[in-house]
């Protein structure tokens, strides 16, 4: 005795390259509304190349209030990911949650969290996912799961692709504190090699890229950024933006928009989820949300 | 009674970025041997990236010797655009045939159309293409239809696409000298705005991109090019690169290889052929060689 599967209606705070709705969409699951919230205006218009109107950006986190989350309620899946610039342990100038830096946004995903709880029919259940850099001061993550009242699940895209990126995740998401063990990824399919250019001789020297971040040095490897992730007809090579994005689970080219240089493209990845561990955490939520008979494919 | 059809053997001297297998292949040719000659680097990367170990680079055109041309024969098809720079009337500094410039080069390909005529089995018809710009001095038109004996044929890509880009061809493929009117193409297909990406209210303010070339201000407007062929949400605008593909017959994203900057890509995309202008120039041979059961499609 089920009720009928209603479309699903989400907020995606720091939505990024809308990662979010890519993986629904690629899930197979009907989206009613999905609100955006983003102000970096590259991104924007990569999201609005691949999923137009779908997006309704409703402007900067700081400045969302009671009304405008009023006006967009039900909502059944809020998603966030905060900037991890001045928790990460990757930066020596991190601020923390100290005023001034981007640390403290985490609070604004805790208020608005705490709006929809407060102005959603209570029959209603929200689903949340919070999302951060898994190399932060231990500290940092006790805030974190102090105000989020649960603890950190830790979800590697390298079990899934070929790309060393560690992540805590906070949620209320079935599933998410079954984190996949090592052992259980097949090995072949998460190796650099195979998202390299086809035919043009291109070979990685390692098998996977460690953390792509902001930073084009991340691009690199070693302690001091010396080394080649891959052979070029025998040359030292970077790694190609196309072949980033498939690292991380985009459509090849998915950034090639606006004429951007491969550094912002590469900006703009380094600061987005990893698809593939999107996927993984969000499928089971299919079972409880309308789908379309077919799971979307590319 | 008619004799098996062959599969196309083709020569392609300043290949470029493949245009001319990417053609045949869409024309669903099916090619036996394609040698190209090419010295850009990037230029050949997209070329390897799309069509790999098909398309077998030989080298410089002003080292192609007998020796080298006697090991690929038989050729069926001799392509060749080799440089307006020093042609164009766009140039003012423009070096004409002398020597220390690119318009030299039109005489290395009279040399290895020669070289071939002479060395391949006389009942072997060879088809050949030769390309330029349409706007050089007349006594440039002179030389070459006097080298090449024939006339030049004056197609334009505005014809089937989105932009005004008069090229002279001279040759002896079927139909190329039948140039289509400008009456005979339909007007709504060839409008830049259809080539825009699509859901991100980009509009385009003229019917046609003016002729690309590898100047940067030849993607604006007017004498000054101070205009914008485009308005996004209503502000001025530049085409974005995959656009630029798109109206060139190229799919998109087709440079976007090796992290190349937009200018650059921009650079490959304004010394190549209009893919849709080759396309229907090089139609009429699908009757004398063996293609696909089916035409190739993106």
């Amino acid at each position: 005795m089920f009720k009928t599967k209603r479309p699903i209606r989400v907020l995606s705070l720091f939505d990024g390259i809308g990662t979010g709705i890519l993986v629904l969409r690629e899930l197979g699951m009907n989206v009613e509304e999905y609100y955006a919230s983003e102000i970096d205006s590259d991104a924007m218009i990569v999201t609005s190349v691949h999923h137009g109107d779908i997006v309704q950006q409703i402007g900067d986190i700081t400045e969302i209030t009671e009304e405008i989350i009023s006006s967009i309620l039900p909502i059944d899946l809020l998603l966030g990911a905060s900037p991890c610039n001045d928790l990460s342990l990757a930066n020596p100038e991190r601020k923390g949650f100290n005023f001034g830096g981007t640390g403290i946004l985490f609070f604004d995903f805790v208020r608005i969290l705490e709006i929809i709880r407060k102005l959603q029919d209570k029959q209603r259940h929200l689903f949340w996912l919070f999302e951060n850099v898994a190399s932060m001061k231990l500290e940092f993550k006790k805030v974190i799961s102090r105000f989020l009242k649960c603890p950190a699940a830790m979800w590697n895209s390298s079990y899934f692709s070929a790309q060393n990126r560690s992540r805590y995740f906070w949620g209320n998401i079935p599933g998410l504190f079954s984190t996949p063990s090592v052992s259980s990824y097949s090995h072949e399919k998460v190796m650099l090699d195979n998202f390299l250019t086809k035919k043009c001789k291109r070979q990685a020297t390692v098998d996977q890229l460690r953390t792509v971040t902001t930073r084009t040095n991340s691009l690199r490897l070693g302690k001091d950024d010396k080394g080649f992730p891959i052979k070029m007809d025998g040359q030292d090579a970077g790694i190609w933006i196309p072949e980033l994005e498939r690292v991380f689970g985009f459509p090849s080219h998915y950034t090639d928009v606006q004429n951007l240089p491969s550094t912002r493209r590469q900006k703009l990845l380094g600061k987005a989820w990893s698809v593939t561990v999107l996927k993984n955490i969000l499928k089971p939520l299919k079972q409880y949300f309308q789908c379309s008979a077919e799971e979307g494919k590319r």
